[in-house]
């Protein structure tokens, strides 16, 4: 790590690279969207775990994070931010930690989906003479956690939390099947959905005495899609921030938005192949293949020049752990035009995945310059 | 990170164990495979980036160890280690960071493939007045990179860097393909052709006049494959340290051989579509897919209980960043076979590519304690 100011073409190989201007826009423009639906808006921070990106985000208007370990929120407490919904399904073991956190003064929010976890968090609170804010997880849209808004274990749990003394603060959800879509009105209608499920859950919770203040929404593409958020309080999105081929091949951005690349040096050629072999491999990229069941499959990313233009008929068609294998069409004179030693920056299938890989990103200005932002790793 | 003992019952979840008996017989195997060769063991540690690991490997009579990085070589030096193959393509532009490890006393080697590198290594180190070791990289199954045996270009190469003041130390070679097959007789052929053509490129340089000492092959699958290694001077082999149900599917072990597991805390049910919710999603296990196209297809992992033992009718079939999916067939209770809270292990596809997600291991002895054993991150 180091933070003093290195221009692009001295970074060594490879490094993951943030295109500060992209990376602004993109923020605006989620913050400018969410502020017309006139709806609050807490960043998933797992995508990018970095403090410098975050704080960008909540200068732009976010309030509050959305985090997917305790690690990540206790970073983020430690880095200023207060106010953190805790996203993944409370583990009993969990609850210590988590308390710790809030005894240090941090508002932290957790969820629950099921009655064991619900019993867990009372009785841990009573044992502890303290208490939790605990947000119920519903499930819109059947590809992952959560409750039914339909089914009546959701008032049973939310009797559970209630009747033990605990606030149920909320409901969340997140329809993470989005990125199976790609098409504008399939987005609207999952959005609409994603809404009109959690809203219809707290409304029940509600009826049957249970506060529920909070209704949180989100996924990146159905944030950038849904057209009303009738009854939603805020919305919960992450990729945007960078995006990445996976949400370009979903229509939630271009390749140009994209703001994740990672720089790579060519270290040979196999002429009777059509292949370069650069420094990029999977370690560097991730072995995310997202991109692998859409309409473009990237292989393992995007090759673009070193100023970000895409270079056609080239494609990062294998990956070793440091080894990555450009495959390029027509060209008779690879050694030529992909000279050993020459830099090239690949786009991601999947940004939350590249990232990472790396103990930093190098956030790159308009003049050529960058600047180490840390991350952290780990749980 | 902490070093003091805990059972694996008190991990916070997700962690990655070490099974130290495992290990140590996997270690045991190939070490008294190589001395029944008649070849000295250089294992490639980019497999677990771990001093702990490697010093083990050390002690059961490896000499040296192979690096796919620079901070590999950085770490392990500062680690006591001082024969290290660095073996991959040589940037021109890291010939600096090379050096200056080679000037606090680090017996580094380096390789190249192509004549660009060659003269780039000539021209630096007589700017420096100094010199590198280097070996030339042969391609014996054109799954990557390398020069092939039969190619002139090998003694044009060759004759650069001599002509140059270079000692070519050697010739390497790594027969990545044998990570396609499953059949015995085919990995010995392999395994033979790794053989043969790398001796073949050696004696064609010694022919030439140039000196070419060390005849270094390996991979995993070949080594434990290779009937004779005549003309062979070194073995290179990674993940065999801790396998993965990728070897178990080519056949270089068994799963009961598998070292690495994620511990995982169950979080959630879907009764309706028999889904078990974990805390193992692909950041704990990593995007790894490399049995996708083997015989067994094991999803992103392979469940087991606490004690190692595999869950029959278990797959873990989807992952998000933080949530895995495991589903189970043909059980009417899953909340009560597999309760919020309880503990599973998963085995991984790929040893690598899991590892690289945590900061450290978790060694577990016999008896239950776990003892954290550091591992880095980054380049």
């Amino acid at each position: 790590m180091n933070d003093h100011i290195m221009n692009i073409e001295q970074l060594d190989t490879p490094a993951a690279i943030v295109d500060i201007a992209r990376m602004q826009h993109n923020i605006d423009v989620m913050q400018s969207r969410m502020n017309a639906l006139g709806v609050t808006f807490r960043p998933h921070v797992k995508t990018t775990k970095c403090p410098d990106v975050v704080h960008a985000q909540i200068a732009a208007g976010a309030r509050g994070i959305t985090v997917s370990t305790l690690k990540e929120a206790e970073e983020f407490f430690a880095a200023g931010i207060v106010d953190i919904l805790y996203a993944v399904g409370i583990v009993p073991a969990k609850l210590p930690r988590a308390m710790a956190l809030k005894h240090k003064g941090c508002d932290l929010k957790i969820i629950a989906d099921n009655a064991a976890a619900a019993s867990a968090i009372v009785e841990f609170c009573k044992a502890a003479n303290d208490t939790f804010e605990v947000w119920l997880e519903i499930d819109t849209d059947g590809h992952r956690s959560g409750l039914s808004p339909d089914d009546d274990a959701l008032l049973t749990i939310g009797r559970i939390l209630r009747d033990g003394g605990i606030e149920v603060g909320g409901v969340m959800t997140h329809a993470g099947s989005s990125y199976e879509l790609n098409d504008p009105e399939a987005l609207a209608a999952l959005a609409e959905q994603e809404r009109a499920g959690c809203v219809r859950a707290a409304e029940r919770l509600r009826a049957a005495g249970i506060a529920c203040r909070t209704v949180s929404v989100g996924s990146t593409p159905t944030a950038l899609a849904a057209k009303s958020l009738e009854g939603v309080t805020e919305v919960r999105a992450g990729v945007y921030v960078f995006f990445d081929l996976v949400m370009a091949n979903v229509g939630a951005c271009t390749t140009s938005d994209i703001a994740l690349s990672v720089l790579t040096s060519v270290i040979g050629h196999q002429p009777d192949k059509g292949w370069v072999i650069v420094d990029a491999g999977w370690m560097a990229m991730s072995r995310d293949r997202g991109t692998s069941k859409q309409t473009h499959d990237y292989g393992y990313g995007l090759a673009c020049a070193l100023d970000g233009t895409p270079l056609e008929g080239c494609a990062l068609v294998g990956a070793n752990q440091e080894h990555g294998i450009l495959a390029v069409e027509h060209d008779d004179d690879l050694a030529r035009r992909f000279p050993i030693g020459m830099k090239l920056r690949i786009l991601p299938n999947h940004a939350c995945a590249t990232g990472a890989q790396y103990p930093e990103y190098h956030a790159l200005a308009s003049d050529g310059s960058t600047v180490a932002w840390p991350r952290f790793h780990g749980w």
